[in-house]
């Protein structure tokens, strides 16, 4: 199993390639740039999906669904829009054996005809909010693709909101991408910064786009969420008009928002090791694999039976027994690492005899541990919770720890050529000069973040103040 | 709002379409034939994927993903697939601004590309059985389409499976057969026959097919479920092989079932009357919907205090408090039975005096019972529970009592021409004689019954047995 796992020192990317296809969270498809989810990826793609579902829905959404052929002519309505789009749309000619009148788009996105459906059943001020999500596939063709990152088609949600006015949509945009950093902190365990994108890598269409950034373990960016607000950009080139409370024709201010199953990858490559996935315990589909060990054939019965009892004990957890025969304790060891499954607990005729299991941490290498059969469960809460945290404050030290400072151009280039991670300076907002860092150094703005507004004389301009701005290269 | 809902005695079809948009559950798209799936009728999807996930886990069964897109020369490999799909298939000839070396399907169903990965994943009898489903997005171009029933996208899921014996096969599909029958009769409260698919009707590339099928309130069928034995066809075109406990190469025996969005369609139709629609109390997104009743405005304090307590003391049920100052309680009572809702409190000031409230059934027109709020809880778990069973009862009682049986062809003909509903007889299986009675009757072999293995006489052949068959017209 193990043999075919590149060490993530000798080479990252390897590394996390072979992780996805030796923990079977994902294959190749035989169509250039797509991929299979397979049931291990999946299960971690449900529990994403079952955390931030029930998180809109408390915060007022309703789920819908759109079609997933959108007409050309729709993407051309915002000007923006066909614009950033365009190289990456797939396209519909024919159909039921003739060729189409006018060809169909497969969503790259789904403003268009969201906000289409929007102009036909948004006609007051009653209407609003409007707050919709939609959980769907999407397709843009990629050159350059990478198993879960970036493929030609991907799973994601996307939020559509409509508002009367431009503080709702606002408030609205910083709401979802608070939930974003909820989720992805506290679930998935990796430390983000929020913040605000430039001109140059914001949405096609938004007048804002909002974004958590995460830090790899190699160091490199990952935006993990976006969260647009889209102004009157949109309504104005759909026609959505509301009459307001003074009976005035108005457009609404409108967000939208998303994640993708880019998820998986990011939890991949800010956790994992040399022996392959680490899962946090609040989204491992697995939380707990138990590994009987059964010395000779007659222990099994006893081992077996103790297993079911502990089985049984950890109701509430999501419990894996491996019991197979023809493999050993120590493949499936290796097996389960591999997949990243936090716990493992380990039970022998010794270990029964002693009314005792034994337990590994996933987090913690060579940590081993004998716990009481009596105190098991108290034990097992304790440590999901305390393997959670363990895994946060690892990846927020990897942030702290590879952030660096710089107060001139030259010292910015020279730092995001020479090392990973991430560099802050102050930058005065400027599409040409990020181009220029981004030529020299191929890395770009991660984001202007929110939590320090302060500003100070700019490295770019020197007349100029800036704002507080995160540069990294990133996936 | 019921201004525009044509009774269903005077036009079924503009009934069904009026409700549909009525109770905002679906919305015509811009692209031909394709819909919007609304909040309210999503909400109801949500219901049934939740319970069938459910099931489907404890069979045994694991999500993934395949892609959307699929190599037109996959489509071709099984003969008989390719023959049934042909005239109803989308492609994708170009992608990120070029046309594509080979043209891509858009999924119909993903046998062909699932099975594709099968062959690389199984190779072991101990990789047996696979048991493996997907949510997805499916297109169809349809001709004639209709919302819920025949969109040229729809929702469904599609379980594939992979097995070493023939048997196993065979019980596998009988029992994804039970559980759809399972989830209509229990929870979507719509009575149905299982049974067998004549050779017409079958799936393209299957061996068997078995179905569920419902009879709708203009006595119609809908067939509501399908699972097929798809014997080696897919394994022996897609080259899937493992090695058996002997070590000698072998094809699995498959399975493919799929239940889809037209679920919605069927519960609409099955239970619906001239208010609107009537959901079930198990599927039902809002089970219970409480109306204040406010006469004056001084009388709004206690009354919304009520209100709330009663809700809270129904926590385990859906709720819904429509306490919209700008619309009479004679509007809310009529939107909330358009939407199906199964039960209504009304309370104000004088039931708060007399600690009761007034419930009203959607089951039973005209059902009003005063309550006391002592005994509130329990009486709603009871309502939900008889209100689940009445309606199923009315279902199966519909489905008997326009059930005809016939002895003779002429008899056959003259039924499905001049009466509604199912009708039996003892048919000895032959295309050419169904496709006649196609032509003249446009009904078709709905199934031949599972729960009826007798054969007599057929009706067709005079010298041949028959088994016991249902014809009917269907959507």
């Amino acid at each position: 199993m193990m043999k075919n796992l590149t060490p993530m020192s000798q080479d990252f990317n390897q590394w996390y390639t072979d992780i996805i296809q030796e923990a079977e969270l994902a294959d190749y498809s035989p169509v250039k740039g797509t991929m299979v989810i397979r049931p291990y990826g999946y299960a971690i793609w449900e529990n994403i999906q079952k955390y931030l579902d029930n998180r809109f829905k408390e915060t007022g959404h309703k789920n819908a669904y759109f079609p997933l052929f959108i007409p050309k002519s729709f993407i051309q309505k915002e000007a923006e829009h066909v614009e950033g789009f365009s190289p990456e749309l797939a396209t519909v000619t024919h159909a039921g054996g003739k060729e189409l009148e006018e060809p169909l788009i497969v969503r790259p996105t789904s403003e268009t005809i969201i906000n289409h459906m929007f102009a036909k059943w948004i006609t007051s001020h009653r209407d609003l909010p409007m707050l919709i999500n939609q959980w769907a596939n999407v397709v843009r063709w990629e050159m350059r693709t990478r198993l879960f990152l970036r493929t030609s088609e991907f799973l994601w949600q996307e939020g559509h909101t409509a508002h009367v006015t431009n503080e709702e949509a606002n408030e609205e945009a910083l709401k979802m991408l608070d939930v974003y950093e909820e989720f992805v902190q506290n679930v998935a365990a990796v430390s983000v910064v929020k913040g605000l994108k430039s001109e140059m890598e914001k949405f096609a269409g938004a007048d804002k786009t909002y974004s958590i950034e995460a830090m790899m373990l190699d160091k490199k960016a990952l935006q993990a969420g976006t969260s647009h607000e889209l102004g009157q950009n949109f309504s104005k080139a759909f026609e959505i008009q509301f009459s307001d409370e003074n009976n005035k024709l108005q457009n609404p201010f409108q967000t939208s928002w998303g994640v993708s199953t880019r998820l998986i990858g990011m939890i991949i490559m800010a956790h994992g090791d040399d022996k392959g996935l680490k899962l946090p315990p609040n989204l491992a589909p697995i939380q707990i694999v138990i590994v009987p060990i059964i010395p000779k054939k007659e222990d099994k019965e006893i081992v077996m039976k103790k297993v079911d009892e502990i089985n049984k004990l950890l109701i509430n957890q999501r419990v894996e027994v491996d019991d197979r025969d023809e493999v050993t304790p120590g493949f499936k060891f290796n097996e389960w690492e591999l997949k990243g499954v936090p716990i493992r607990i380990e039970i022998g005729p010794r270990d029964i005899k002693e009314n005792k299991v034994l337990i590994s941490r996933r987090d913690i290498d060579d940590y081993k541990q004998d716990v009481s059969i009596d105190k098991l469960l108290k034990e097992i809460e304790y440590l999901l919770i305390d393997i959670q945290k363990n895994m946060f404050n690892k990846s927020k030290d990897h942030m702290i720890n590879n952030t660096t400072h710089v107060d001139s151009k030259e010292e910015l280039i020279n730092k995001l050529n020479n090392t990973e991670g991430f560099v802050t300076c102050y930058w005065h907002e400027n599409k040409k000069d990020e181009l220029e860092i981004k030529e020299l150094t191929s890395a770009t703005i991660r984001c202007y973040p929110l939590n320090n507004k302060e500003t100070k004389n700019s490295i770019n301009h020197k007349d100029k103040e800036g704002s507080f701005t995160i540069f990294s290269k990133a996936y």
